[in-house]
């Protein structure tokens, strides 16, 4: 179940020595004719935008949405790297293009890793010529497994719709927040679509399921999701295709909300009651991305104070007394009484916890998927090197 | 340097027993000669809002700014406590006032600790009655530790104007985030002012202290500062009353954020050249409150690019190629382009840390005291038993 299980796709993963570990670094996910089709492209909202972003949205206007392949390397996130930044995205761009006969502005590039550091650009080009001669169409893992940053699974997806598949990889691990969740995902589909209507469906898949993962609420300079659709199946019903790809999305979410830096829990939040859905996604995620509420979890606390709390300080219209919250069936604040139920310190050694939060305002709802703040999570990231 | 350092002050702290640990947990200041004096109060603008803070507002509407005593307990924030929660917050007053012969309205009251725990109200009674009873003008630093949660050391100021004092004791730790930082102070003064002079005072003191102290970013549902003023010391200029009151906050509030929970830097963010004050202050408060990059300061890690990151996703006016950001004198990203400077590694390892941000898009500045995110904090937090 890999990118290179959609017929028409091939790919590849190789080791170029961007990582000091010598884990592979670079990938590379084409058509398998070498033919340009349709393309769409989601990127971070993040105003300092990393050149690879820049570039993918550059060759995307240029093309009209028609790409042949997706370069991508880890390591190195090419941000905040200036005007040789911007070189090196478009040399990697353009060096993949030559390798495969096909436009520099037929080539969307990606790139995850450390901020503020220039690509080691004789590595990256070694690296892009293996990988250009290594393209396979089994090697879907060994390119997911290439774009792995602290992931410790490669992340991969594979859907089938009516006479048609969607199939995914992405990486994700930390720095995930709606608008974008995720680091990087690249989807293809032999389904047919214009331009257009792949925006659309990507667009859509992604709003409701990358967009409600967060992790540590710090929204990432490359965060992009890039999809491909080579047409090979024929046309498919535009709903049929958003409904594919918003299962690909989904479940590559999870993967990345299951394997999210350090954590040992996954938490669903669901806020009901909101005066409005905006006020019930700015309330979901401020509580998801309280650190005092992420400790409560890794510690298997039942301590629902600091959530109360939270949904107080969101700025979102609110009553203390119209308040209810409720891990799983045990509610633990009902209209502004408190309640201590003892099964809930069972229930919290789950491995995957659900908390409703019914704000009794209005009908406004969203869901938000996170996780715990443990001692792991610091370790991973105090240091860089 | 203590409350009871200023003429006509007195203040006790005695163990109840609301902390299993045994350790003071109930405080009593209160004008010497039982009179009602000016007072005012600035409190959370969380919705959640605890009892203690809503009796306080009541109390202070009541009697227009005169208060004679405040009652504090550390251990149960008697939050999110329902209608029980309101009468123990009441009746805290009306034993006080009791027992200093004055009526409740003009006693005002705090409670720091865990949230959604109601009160056991016979310990804070025979709390009250010994607290009211040992009553001394030397009792200071007891009241200051009778306070403290998870504070390792009391926090206590005390200012010396020209012809007039202004003592503080705070309690902080953790849950502290600007609109208020603090969890609880009370300072008293023994200059006088009227209570509309003393409001004005207190707040512009407050703004650019507690206000600009974030640990965590969770606002608390009980934070609260008070102050008395007996007015023996005589009338003072409105302006030498508002610059004590805020040297006496900003003292406090270095000692908060030298001793927040777990921490191991003090960070001193200035964000200039945003389009606004405002943006300035959004941009340093979303950086501040960045877990990768509180992890990095932690780790002593020179890694600058989170800080980049967060800047550009604060969503204000930005251009990547007008941000400069240094560390001391260490430039490390200067318009655009990305730097590394090697001295930088020994700064990072400094207690406290200045970190400068230029946005360069106007005149907006702010400034925000900011800790590391440490395994301590963690384990203070993963659990409230």
């Amino acid at each position: 179940m890999s990118v290179t299980d959609v017929p028409g796709f091939v790919a590849a993963g190789v080791t170029c020595g961007i990582k000091p570990s010598g884990n592979p670094d670079l990938a590379l996910v084409a058509t398998a004719d070498g033919a340009s089709v349709s393309a769409a492209g989601v990127f971070t909202s993040n105003k300092m935008t990393a050149a690879p972003v820049l570039v993918c949205r550059e060759h995307l206007a240029a093309t009209g949405g028609q790409a042949a392949a997706v370069v991508l390397n880890s390591g190195n996130a090419n941000a905040a790297t200036g005007a040789q930044g911007m070189a090196d995205a478009r040399q990697m761009c353009k060096e993949t293009a030559a390798a495969l006969g096909v436009a520099p502005e037929e080539v969307l590039v990606c790139s995850t890793g450390l901020i503020g550091y220039v690509l080691p650009m004789d590595k990256v080009l070694d690296g892009i010529a293996a990988a250009a001669q290594g393209l396979t169409p089994d090697a879907g893992l060994q390119a997911a497994e290439a774009i792995m940053t602290t992931d410790t699974v490669p992340k991969q997806a594979l859907i089938a719709g009516d006479g048609f598949t969607v199939g995914g990889m992405a990486k994700g691990a930390a720095m995930l927040e709606p608008n974008m969740a995720t680091m990087l995902a690249v989807l293809v589909t032999d389904a047919a679509a214009d331009p257009h209507t792949l925006q659309q469906a990507l667009r859509k898949g992604v709003a409701g399921t990358f967009n409600t993962l967060t992790v540590d609420g710090a929204e990432s300079t490359n965060d992009t999701v890039l999809i491909l659709a080579n047409g090979q199946a024929g046309p498919v019903e535009s709903d049929a295709l958003t409904e594919a790809v918003a299962a690909a999305c989904e479940s590559l979410t999870l993967q990345m909300a299951d394997d999210a830096e350090g954590s040992t829990k996954t938490v669903f939040l669901q806020v009901t009651g909101a005066a409005s859905d905006a006020e019930a996604a700015k309330a979901a995620r401020d509580t998801a991305n309280c650190q005092l509420v992420k400790c409560s979890w890794y510690g298997q606390d039942p301590y629902w104070g600091r959530i109360a709390s939270e949904m107080g300080a969101a700025g979102v219209a609110f009553d203390n007394t119209k308040l209810t919250i409720a891990y799983g069936p045990h509610v633990v604040y009902d209209h502004g009484e408190p309640a201590h139920p003892p099964e809930l310190a069972q229930y919290m050694t789950g491995r995957r916890l659900d908390l409703h939060v019914d704000l009794g305002m209005g009908d406004g709802s969203a869901r938000i998927i996170t996780t715990d703040l443990t001692h792991a999570y610091i370790d991973e990231n105090m240091g860089t090197s």
